[in-house]
């Protein structure tokens, strides 16, 4: 694992020095929880490469045909009535964490897709 | 193009039948706006196969992994300040569209990708 100059607790869950509930794990990818998992909505999940990616080349990456296939299996196995899938791209996106990563949402009726201006101003 | 057994206004809209603003198109994939483009927030794009496929059969498609690439060139080009890749399956979800699709969302401060019932209840 090449070595981050900053800190990245994705980095650190899956390199097995941070704690993380992982729920699927291959030699490219990962799922676990996010810490706000049961909190928000019931099921919040997070498929990551082991690849410190940035969000845009995860999604242009050779890992992202299995990572799309692992969300849809994860969402469809945690979330039987519907799931969300999600990945916030800079700060107008309120992106949080530098490493890439597909949200997997669910496990209750998740309201509009879109919290914006208008009309819920 | 098959024929649909229902109605399918993204159908319709690839088969020229209906108008649609389309911002880009190829063999498998095409981007044309939302009809909510510019009403709920600045940016509302959709990134749909051509081929009728639900939500499940799109996202693990062999057309998938372009349409990954084009979803992060729409983002990049239109909402240069952020922008939300966004992908709702089921009930729970909202989901109001059966033809497969990636909504490209941005052009302006999107709040939290969480609208769900807490802590916002």
């Amino acid at each position: 694992m090449e070595r981050r100059e900053n800190y990245c607790v994705f980095c650190e869950i899956i390199g097995g020095n941070v704690p993380g509930n992982i729920r699927y794990q291959d030699d490219d990818l990962l799922v676990f929880d996010n810490q706000l998992h049961g909190l928000w909505v019931p099921v919040m999940l997070l498929v990551v490469p082991r690849r410190h990616y940035s969000q845009e080349e995860f999604w242009t990456s050779d890992e992202f045909a299995a990572a799309a296939k692992i969300a849809v299996r994860m969402g469809s196995q945690y979330c039987p009535d519907g799931y969300r899938l999600i990945t916030n791209v800079g700060s107008q996106a309120m992106q949080s964490q530098s490493h890439g990563h597909i949200h997997v949402i669910g496990g209750t009726r998740l309201g509009m897709y879109v919290y914006g201006p208008v009309p819920f101003a």
